[in-house]
């Protein structure tokens, strides 16, 4: 029995509520399949800030370490400012572990309704390469003139080519392997004037290196309305880490709710943990009250598995989860696809699928 | 008769086929409301690039400050780097001439057919406000480590107290003047960790000097995801450079057709003449064939007598729009709404709806 150590990180709000349904999919599922978990839980959150002044410990990285896969919950509380509970711990993991790859599916699942119009499970099927470590993301600026009327604010985004290359690298490989032969770039290089004409430059490089492959380059406004008014274009859509952030809400968005939908941060030489955690953030406005949905949390889980090199356990996760949102039964649906399942209900549905 | 003077500039590709359909409306219009134009044509473009190594020759701006408006087509062609053509011409306008605001409506008019399940005409309707000279749309920044394999490129957005305050103003002024008292910020602070906290910041001391009116932040990541979701929400969105152009594609997008789109750059002082354009791009694509939709163009033109002064003139060509979209004949519908019209068949359309 191969045995995978986890630290499991449920962070705030709602994060704690999703994660003990992944945990009970991760028993389930090793049962099942014969694989052996040991958890370490970390109770590292804004709360931890609030009474420490730091979201970590001082050798809370070094602690990560010994895992081989995080599984995160949400981070963000009302009395903390996100800037500094996020870079006190999800962007600090997702850099010093070289998470360079934030890998985003977006499908519209069976029974989840469709924002759009005539659009059915199928329709809606592609996967998002964002940039995970770089780029618009960044501490280098600062205010000028602080207190007087000329007072502001600079921000310097930052794109290596080893950085833009990488990425750009990672979704063709992804394209190839799924075949499906398609990429398409994420740019703004008419308006943003150094930065993006580098990101397009790079990217028409790294597509002759794959010339079976289809590519188009969209600018972001343009391509935000394209998710809305033709989906079905897509395969691979590579971004920056600003651009990808945008668009893996948008694309879950079009696919219903932004409840389910996964993310995982990795580093594919694996000489560091990767880490797992929903799209979704802590949801301050309905945390506590065992409404949230668990699927995003779950299907999380199910890439977690996969990265762990146990690609029977998580389909069969991903197909459990399938088999409950397409149950059109209220008892186990969570209100934001239209039931009245509370969180724990929605997990033991998930449970009792697999 | 008031004469107001207009100064015309098609740009490139559809940008050509689409600006006699706005002048022909302004023809008909003057004639009905006794109001005269002098029109000054320039053909600036990328051809100008082209030919001469610039967008527009070298007192280009000093023409065009001596007009009341100007109308623009769109800019960009294939052979043209983007960043070069619209930092030519496009953006320069807009920063010389503090056209500090870019006003943005998106509405869903009757009869053009909507992404979106179960939503018609009246159910979307808000106003984009978007920072428009200055933020992440900035030629701080370059290469550097040029061809080594560290080579990288920084670009840098400033934000001052002066333009973030001055839009978001203007944003509560619109909301307030509208009787639509709910202003929602795009912002990202959470990720961008300088710019972004400084915007809150200022919007959060904005929208105590108007306590009628109610404010919601919301991150553009989840933000883009809740134009999808929840249109009927907005009342009045403020944006930053980058995150309003995002937002008023999308937008555009959710309501059908982002070729009927308008936007209006604006110095509310008057100190210069404010420019008007519609939102779509050039389209290379579809360029010279005369079936590109001419309703986005003689929309900007509405927004353009709205601010001459000419209230009455203005909203009777939003009705005659909002006749022609409503009319299912395909002869007065062109191809991206469903039609077999020309672009001039359209413009005839809207005149004859006068
Ligand atoms: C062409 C481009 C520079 C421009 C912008 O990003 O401002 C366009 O997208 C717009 O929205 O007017
Ligand atoms: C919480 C925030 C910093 C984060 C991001 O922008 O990366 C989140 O939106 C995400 O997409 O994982």
């Amino acid at each position: 029995m191969t045995t995978h150590t986890i630290a499991v990180l449920p962070g705030d709000g709602i994060g704690k509520e999703v994660m003990p349904e992944a945990l009970k999919v991760l028993d389930r599922v090793g049962a099942m399949f014969d694989i052996g978990f040991r958890f370490s839980h970390f109770d590292w959150s804004c709360e931890t800030w609030l009474a420490t002044g730091s979201m970590m410990p001082p050798d809370g990285m070094d602690r990560l370490s010994q895992h081989d896969a995080i599984l995160l919950g949400a981070v963000g509380y009302p009395t903390v400012p996100d800037h500094i509970s996020l870079w006190g711990m999800l962007i600090p993991i997702r850099r010093d572990f070289d998470q360079y790859v934030n890998l985003r599916p977006v499908r519209l699942l069976p029974g989840i309704p469709c924002p759009l119009a005539g659009r059915g499970p199928g329709d809606i099927d592609f996967w998002i390469v964002r940039e995970n470590t770089e780029g618009e993301y960044s501490q280098i600026g600062g205010r000028f003139a602080e207190g007087s009327e000329a007072e502001g604010v600079a921000q310097t985004a930052i794109f290596t080519r080893r950085g833009t290359d990488r990425i750009m690298r990672y979704a063709f490989d992804l394209a190839q392997r799924l075949n499906r032969p398609h990429v398409s770039s994420a740019t703004k290089s008419n308006g943003l004037f150094h930065s993006m004409p580098y990101w397009d430059e790079r990217f028409e490089r790294m597509a002759a290196e794959y010339p079976q492959i289809r590519t188009d380059v969209h600018h972001i406004d343009i391509l935000a309305a394209r998710f809305v008014m033709y989906p079905e274009r897509f395969d691979v859509v590579v971004g920056s880490n600003l651009f990808g952030d945008i668009l893996s809400d948008l694309g879950p968005g079009v696919t219903g709710t932004i409840a389910i939908a996964p993310s995982a941060n990795i580093n594919p030489e694996r000489r560091f943990p990767s880490m797992f955690e929903p799209v979704h953030g802590s949801a301050p406005d309905i945390a506590g009250r065992n409404i949230a949905n668990p699927i995003g949390q779950v299907w999380a889980t199910a890439m977690m598995l996969d990265h762990l090199g146990e690609a029977e356990a998580a389909s069969r996760v991903l197909r459990a989860i399938e088999h409950v949102t397409a149950n059109p039964s209220a008892t186990v649906r969570t209100a934001d696809i239209g039931g009245t399942a509370s969180t724990s209900a929605c997990g033991d549905a998930i449970v009792a699928a697999l």
